[in-house]
């Protein structure tokens, strides 16, 4: 099918995706980068390591797309069958490409040699031949690991190209910058038209607050589809998302929405421009030249690791003490012993005192204190699981938050961290105002 | 389509999860629920928030499976359509329920007063009677969230049914609980016969090795699929991991597969039914009523996390220190400030200050401490991106381990944090067999 804006479509091969073992990566990377060439991705389908699913799952999206990428399944193992599987597909035969089979031959060695690993080439050899083998007429795709890709067409001529790509992203991701240098790539990328995404975070309010805006924009300039706006909301962990795709003609609309969305929400809006809360605290602490250091319990090290996350963060991340039991809170930072026989552990005093020890201890401008309940057991009347107790503690005093969160233990842990990171961003945004 | 084994298959709604900004937990979840009770998920497809697409993948798996499972969409803004989409699909118009209706009104009145949100009601008020549109002669499944699901068959009769189920996982595995009660759904279960499922994981060798293995099964007991075994392998973060699915006159067969995994493999193979390096480790600390405590420079706090995922993981976990700027390493964990200058922080020997550190600064039995150049920044010929030191300190002394890892920052990090509970749990193996 070839549409006006070309479509392409990700099929997700491995048991592991199917049953959650292993999160696919490789959909949203493709979706991410086909959206910025044009190309509309409509649906990533997950199969299981099994022939006829494969097969079907790829017959069902060649008459629906334009473009259909695999990723996965391209490893020695008897399981990893993609490529025949597209090559039958596509009415094509497997055919041994001996110069092919010497490069991978080439990058298992130096594979085998850098990782020191004494497995005898032997054993090697049977999956650098079935790697090695391509469908007749394929455009080969040079190995990134040790499997090569493909771009393959029916061969009987018209039809949409399958690429056939590795499932590691480290290797899927540079072989398809390859892929998008390949003739039968081009030719589906230049039917292709911008479309632009834009992000806004709004932090707080219940998503039927945003429905209801919605409706009021609706109502003053038309349903949004007929604006020319693709919009879709998402609430997660507290957070509110509001992402749009739209063609050039209508970045006029799109202003628009986010003017509304800023004069509705007004410092709740914490970004309209993708950026996520972590690149909004990271700029600010840059930017003032500041430090944080984080005592954490319930948490424990969450909060610090999601600080490190981000490249160059030694600039502002000085270090942390996760303090799990009582003795380490005392020991490590200093939290009076009578402080926890008095009011508990959990506790706005507790917290508030992790958050200075940490500050002090660690020599930081902000210390973060997070104490709390994560579950499933250790929960009592007066402080149920769920309860959790943050405070930022910086030049202008302390600043506490309480939360009472639902959900299991990691959802718990997680909602904490990333309400810890709001308390930091409200606290920088409030001292760059003042 | 009812075949002998029923399968089925899981539709995922919403843009967030086709472009990643939302990882799908509903899919796996649902395939190991069903395969659990004999029902095999042949595919999970992810979709945006799009009628057509919705639509056409509802088709496509309906002529394939013998139930559909849907998560998402639900909500009350207006790009939740999976009710309308399914009800058109199955040939159902939309009734209004107002009993329901009063009870998704309540439970939003019971929600927005536990939130302390504002709201007004009549904005709420839109978002309920949306919710509580119903399909004609669908089972309703009550709300747990907000939003009711339904269970709906085609209007012309036969056919597979349909499960709506909402999109967070705290609302849709209750209400999958008791969907696996509805009539229509018993139906397709009474068909099923158990399919069992075995996991080993094994430290270590490369997938060649493995896949050799399998072949000498092969050579000696004939191909796996004829005795009956569905084997999959998967290496990731250095673990391999083999998963095979068999029923049950094949459970000799599986017998013998893991018997040969484990004499090929020895100690590398370091759990034989389904539990985690994290499992491993944390029962072994309490068998022997051990503790631990971390001392992280480029994990920052990732392994110390890791431990506390675990409930009940206080008993072991008594703290960690986070050291990412050489002065904490310094003050926080006593390293030594000559051997940040002689050395570099990244060395063999910081690496063992710190767990040292680490061990008796907290107290435990046990001191992991990690430091590497995570990048992409900071690597220089001699210390490239990548390198990392693990030690391990504990009462028989130092346990070091040199990693060179590839990949972006992220993978260094969580990398480093598995080998380091495995570093943890070979010590804790040799302890035990000494």
């Amino acid at each position: 099918m070839a549409s006006a804006t070309p479509t392409a479509a990700v099929v997700v091969t491995g048991t592991e995706v199917l049953t959650g073992r292993v999160v696919d990566r490789n959909g949203p990377f493709l979706a991410e980068r086909l959206r910025q060439l044009g190309v509309d991705v409509g649906r990533v389908v997950v199969v299981g390591d099994r022939r006829d699913d494969l097969a079907s799952a790829l017959t069902y999206l060649l008459a629906e797309h334009d473009l259909v990428i695999t990723s996965g399944g391209l490893g020695p193992t008897a399981d990893d069958l993609t490529v025949e599987v597209v090559a039958g597909v596509q009415g094509r035969t497997l055919r041994r490409d001996e110069a092919l089979e010497q490069r991978v031959r080439d990058r298992v060695a130096d594979i085998t040699r850098r990782r020191g690993w004494s497995t005898p080439g032997e054993v090697m050899e049977a999956g650098i031949r079935k790697q090695a083998l391509v469908p007749e007429g394929a455009h080969v795709l040079e190995p990134v690991g040790t499997a090569p890709g493909v771009v393959l067409t029916p061969a009987d001529g018209d039809g949409p190209p399958v690429v056939v790509l590795p499932g590691p992203p480290g290797e899927l991701q540079p072989m398809w910058q390859a892929a998008e240098e390949d003739d039968l790539v081009r030719g589906v990328l230049a039917r292709a038209s911008e479309i632009r995404q834009g992000t806004v975070r709004i932090w707080g309010p219940p998503e039927a607050e945003l429905a209801a805006l919605l409706r009021d924009v609706e109502d003053a300039g038309g349903p949004l589809e007929e604006q020319g706006l693709e919009v879709t909301t998402c609430l997660r962990k507290g957070e509110l998302e509001v992402v749009t795709r739209y063609a050039p003609p209508a970045a006029a609309a799109y202003d628009a929405l986010v003017a509304a969305l800023h004069e509705r929400f007004g410092a709740q809006v914490f970004a309209d421009d993708a950026r996520s809360v972590d690149d909004v605290v990271a700029e600010a602490l840059l930017a003032r030249g500041e430090s944080v250091a984080t005592g954490e319990s319930c948490t424990a090290g969450m909060l610090a690791a999601r600080f490190a996350d981000r490249p160059g963060s030694s600039a502002y991340l000085l270090g942390g003490l996760v303090t799990y039991a009582n003795q380490a809170k005392v020991d490590l930072l200093g939290v009076p012993q009578h402080l926890l026989e008095s009011v508990g552990a959990v506790s706005a005093e507790v917290a508030e005192a992790m958050a200075a020890g940490a500050r002090e201890r660690v020599g930081a401008t902000y210390g973060i204190g997070v104490t709390g309940v994560a579950g499933p057991d250790g929960g009592t009347p007066e402080k149920p699981v769920g309860l959790v107790h943050v405070c930022l503690v910086g030049p202008s005093g302390a600043r506490p938050l309480e939360l009472q969160l639902g959900g299991p233990r990691d959802e718990v842990r997680l909602r904490t961290t990333i309400a810890a990171l709001h308390l930091l961003r409200e606290e920088l945004a409030e001292a760059a105002g003042a």
